[in-house]
């Protein structure tokens, strides 16, 4: 199987599935027990915390709650802070669903952050945008769409100079791929498991003061009382253990991955002339690009059959229907929306992999448009 | 080990175990991905979601949902439906926190569930609670802490008969365990995996229209807009077996741990005299008791480093500090409050765990009580 679309969902690694396995069996008991079953998973639990707060760069009296998905994360955040009459959101319809579906839904008054041609935020427009009204503003690191990269040290820097609205961050696609630390800047902060070679279901929520959110579950008490729900320990360990081995290959990693992107652009550009790829400065981990007058979702049908796999949109994105707004938000024409594809890859990710990709693709590309342009 | 806190959590069925761990091997795809590999985990998910609708006994056209946990479900309704002024919500204090928290957070006006000492409900103050203002009623089906079954069908009836009200059943310690099934009285339905040898993780919620509930998560849209974040393909896969497993078993475990349940209260009644037990009708899975004057702390940690294991209150209300509300509601005196014990049994409990329990815990109990008394 040549799997490229990491950015939906990845392997676990392998050491992670038997850490998985064999605590799924053995570590049963509710961490919130007060037997010493329950107690000996909850110290567990406690250290897990406090090393993703070590590993984000964060101080030990900071907050790391275990979710159950980014997109829980990202909702608790912007669910659970308080707004006032007159406040405003600053946010970027470019981004994931569960950041622009929760900012939609608050009724607050809401202010786009515009990208240029390239899928950069236009720095001047941002600044304009910054007043002393602005009391959150949602940046996305690594965009699943297009792989961009914000520059978020000096993004939030910028917010908090001229505001004093709560900088959340959604690290999805970055963390565990390309070097994050939280600066004094950033006041939350989205992880997740299934990306980085983790179990779906299990994800994390970073919070600098964890009381300037409200909690969006409410029950039991667990996670500090910021999160209710029994502690789902085999995933949480899997989460960790998951952290560890992206965090430690990160670097190693990301060069190689780099090296295929790389490769993967400059035969794309090569063999199809008339790709576009309009986005710079982007993740090593996403390639996207636009085909001009070719349904993307044809060319996604026949590369499965040929045991190829990449995206035409989000996964997550998937159930809308109509024009794409994160991808009007881009600045891509509307006529190109089912243009739209994305190849993401994966620290395991091979040579031959890519070259597998590579060739079926092109392949692909040539039937099909010959079939388009009779 | 003699494990009896099956109420708050229980081991995996090795055959879901056996499942769950080829599938979160093979099935790593994010089942809303465009190509073929999300698409087949997405029509297997709709597949048990139907049985899951089939094995409630509910409708086709009725939705379930797939849940992070038992608390997601509880806080999904009660934070997902509409209040007006002067609406009131009846609930019983001695339910679980993740039912009371969220509803004494509404700040809706609040009308309690009155019970009788054996820990029914007082059905003359229940009918006199039900006006035309209530526009919630949560009703468990099998408390947590002492294990009363409530008369659902008849309950739900009564409120139907004099109400509108938005009829919510938290059946987390009953499904899998005795029967149940939903009525067109009732309006939704929370039950969880880990209570009934799935993972921690999953859990569903039952709604007959999910239009009456608000979404608790927005984003991609995944389980018919109703509750948005990557679908956790391999834990609803096991959560779906797990529930097979325990439904189809139901009958047999429910009566060999009646036995068992049935012997415990024989036994502790004739060798502690002072034992009170003050609940009837209780689901068979559960054994709670009141040892007056003695510590239950101090017989769990006794009972611990004999191998055997109890709770002292529920798992998911041991965070809460001072008197316990849930115990109050029960009409149990606050000066037993640090006396309450429960003993919780699983399908798998066995005749030789039963007699090591009951016979470590009147030797802790001789021990302890004569320590105390001296």
């Amino acid at each position: 199987m040549n799997y490229f679309d990491h950015a939906a969902s990845t392997f676990l690694y392998p050491e992670v599935l038997e850490e998985l396995q064999s605590s799924l069996k053995e570590d049963f008991a509710n961490p919130s027990a007060q037997h010493i079953l329950g107690h000996e998973l909850s110290e567990k639990i406690s250290f897990y915390r406090q090393d993703f707060l070590k590993i984000l760069g964060a101080g030990k009296n900071d907050s790391f709650i275990f979710t159950s998905s980014a997109t829980e994360s990202n909702n608790t955040v912007i669910r659970g802070l308080t707004f006032l009459e007159g406040d405003t959101i600053l946010y970027c319809r470019a981004d994931h669903p569960s950041v622009t579906a929760p900012i939609e839904n608050t009724g607050v008054v809401l202010k786009e952050i515009i990208l240029n041609n390239d899928g950069a935020i236009n720095l001047e427009k941002f600044n304009e945008a910054l007043d002393t009204n602005v009391k959150l503003v949602v940046l996305t690191h690594v965009n699943n769409q297009n792989g961009v990269i914000l520059d978020i040290p000096l993004l939030a820097k910028l917010v908090k100079e001229k505001t004093k609205a709560h900088v959340h961050i959604d690290a999805v696609q970055s963390f565990g791929k390309i070097p994050f630390k939280v600066t004094s800047e950033i006041d939350s902060v989205s992880i997740t498991s299934h990306k980085i070679g983790g179990p779906k279901g299990i994800a994390g929520l970073y919070l600098r003061n964890a009381h300037s959110v409200k909690p969006l579950l409410l029950g039991g008490g667990q996670e500090n009382g910021f999160r209710s729900s029994t502690e789902s320990f085999p995933l949480i360990k899997a989460f960790y253990k998951a952290m560890k081995m992206a965090t430690s290959e990160l670097t190693a990693s990301s060069q190689k991955v780099a090296q295929f992107s790389e490769l993967i652009k400059k035969e794309l550009r090569q063999s199809i002339p008339s790709i576009q790829m309009p986005f710079l400065e982007t993740s090593p981990y996403i390639v996207s690009f636009i085909l001009p007058g070719i349904s993307s979702d044809i060319i996604l049908r026949h590369l499965e059959t040929r045991d190829v796999f990449i995206s035409s949109t989000s996964a997550c994105s998937s159930k809308q229907s109509g024009f794409n707004p994160s991808l009007l938000a881009m600045q891509i024409p509307e006529r190109f929306h089912k243009n739209f594809l994305r190849v993401s890859l994966g620290p395991k990710t091979t040579e031959e992999e890519v070259k597998n990709l590579l060739r079926e693709f092109v392949s692909v590309w040539q039937s099909v448009s010959h079939v388009q342009r009779r």
